[in-house]
């Protein structure tokens, strides 16, 4: 084959960015796919994981309709530390409405919160944890309850990182919902917090539609107030979806085993269980808080999402875990 | 302009099929749409609000994330006479766990069922009833009760009309739901029938995922049966989604309120109010039966699917009511 000079020059240019080009394939995996994550094993069992079931032509295939994919919120999509977010809403919530009860100057636990008295709060225990939920909560309509949620993450600062909640959220599984949904999976948030809590901001910063969030929540009530109807909240637990209740959860929102289940605490172990047991192929991913420098580390010990028995359930089954320090990139969409 | 013979032939001929064209469109509305509705106000209604609300420079708009529509089932998607076909799969069952319970014999409710002794049966009201529900609906895993279903619609056939009950389904309703999510449309189901009951079939019959069903439920509890997690179905109501509870239910696993609601009786009636208090263009469709010989007539005086109420406050506040003698031109897809 006879080639002139300058179409030879071509070639080789040509070449040399292929060579480029697939290097970076095979030390990333895919190019652009997943770029917060580091190459390795984690990173390549997601990326094979969705590639067996978006195959039309190989024996893990599953059709669209089936690629349920659930995620705990505290711990897996955002931090929970020092406390779930959603306690520190509950606390600013009891302050901004200490004026109004005056009586909450002498009652406990509404005293504690008042006083910044975190012994007082712990001592309060289960019970008092409920009664500040409720009284903060309940007793609005379901559109008031939206209001104040969304006005308390537009002003609200994470006292470590001085930044907005909504902020700390982790970009790797940002590019991880992202990834999912292009291959024609369905994201649902499957989290013991509060599903009226979660919906207004969740669809915003998770993509994720407040028809696909699945929590825990108060009774409402259906009433005509001057002719116009409303749901009011009621200082009542309607469900508890933790631990044993997720898959209950799931079965009630869903209808269908998810395929793909991603948590980081002991409050997900029923949830990865239940999504194993189901035929086909199947993908359990626990987060693993370790990185004390950019965000926390803990696991066993923790009272705020206490990771030991899935722990030890991953180890035995060959789930997932991704090592925070060791498997990303960066946490945060703005930070490290 | 100068046409030579050839060409101004073709000229004439795509004209005069334009012409015909146009007198299809406007004598139905729109060619292809809705076949199964006669030409007039409901047919035009729905119509002409699919179309403000899918316009992008009209001051209707409604973003797809917003065009939530909810259906009632019984009596609005399918018939649900003589009495709803839950209960009539629930007396089959009864029939057939007969053998299992030697005790029923002489026990009411379930020697009423079994003897086909419909005065006792009526006799032995709503404790009677919910007890069959619960021996018919309880007892086993998630799973077993899609078989159970599942198997039941498979054979079963419907007292008049000697059919699955799975092709009593109202087609014009079919073709709405096909219409409706052809303009970016959600379609959920809202319904006091069971939530379990429905999921088996429903994504085959209407095209709506089990994700997208909303109905009564009984509790489940998440087990271990020999290393395998199951949910079982416990004797015990967990929600009832009817009348009030309705919104409640949208509330519940949707999220957001509908912009259109159809439904056929009073329990729909606080489902369609809930609808309508929103902001924006909203549809509200009440399905009127008053075919006695393609399906029935009834409204205020039935004790299955009552209308009295709901008519009223769709007569005062304009809601669209559909007369199914004058309004279907079809009732059934393989019937008239």
């Amino acid at each position: 084959m006879m080639l002139n000079n300058k179409f030879h020059g071509t070639v080789i240019r040509i070449m040399f960015l292929w060579v480029l080009c697939a290097a970076h394939v095979m030390a990333d995996g895919e190019p652009d796919t997943l770029p917060s994550w580091k190459a390795g094993p984690v990173k390549t069992g997601i990326i094979d994981f969705v590639g067996a079931v978006t195959d039309a032509t190989g024996p893990g295939y599953v059709p669209p309709a089936g690629r349920i994919a659930t995620f705990d919120n505290d711990g897996t999509l955002w931090s929970e530390r020092p406390v779930y977010f959603q306690l520190l809403f509950a606390i600013d919530r009891i302050k901004a409405l200490a004026a109004q009860h005056p009586e909450w100057k002498t009652e406990q636990p509404y005293k504690a919160v008042l006083e910044n008295d975190m012994d007082a709060l712990a001592a309060a225990g289960e019970q008092g944890l409920l009664q500040l939920l409720m009284a903060s909560h309940a007793g609005m309509t379901t559109e008031e309850f939206s209001q104040i949620v969304t006005d308390w993450l537009a002003s609200a600062q994470h006292p470590r990182f001085q930044r907005p909640y909504t902020e700390l959220v982790f970009q790797p599984m940002l590019e991880l919902l992202d990834y999912l949904r292009a291959n024609g999976f369905k994201t649902f948030i499957v989290s013991g917090g509060g599903i009226e809590f979660m919906r207004p901001w969740v669809e915003a910063v998770y993509g994720i539609p407040p028809e696909q969030v699945v929590g825990s929540s108060i009774k409402t009530q259906y009433e005509m107030r001057d002719g116009v109807p409303v749901l009011v909240r009621l200082p009542e637990v309607n469900f508890i979806d933790d631990k044993a209740g997720k898959p209950v959860g799931i079965n009630q929102h869903i209808g269908r085993r998810p395929i793909a289940a991603f948590g980081n605490s002991d409050g997900d172990l029923q949830m990865l269980q239940w999504t194993a047991a189901g035929d086909g192929p199947r993908f359990m991913l626990i987060v693993h808080h370790t990185d004390d420098k950019r965000e926390w580390a803990y696991d066993r010990d923790s009272h705020v999402g206490r990771l030991d028995k899935a722990l030890v359930e991953a180890d035995k089954n060959g789930w997932t875990v991704v090592d925070m320090q060791r498997d990303w990139k960066r946490i945060y969409p703005a930070g490290e």
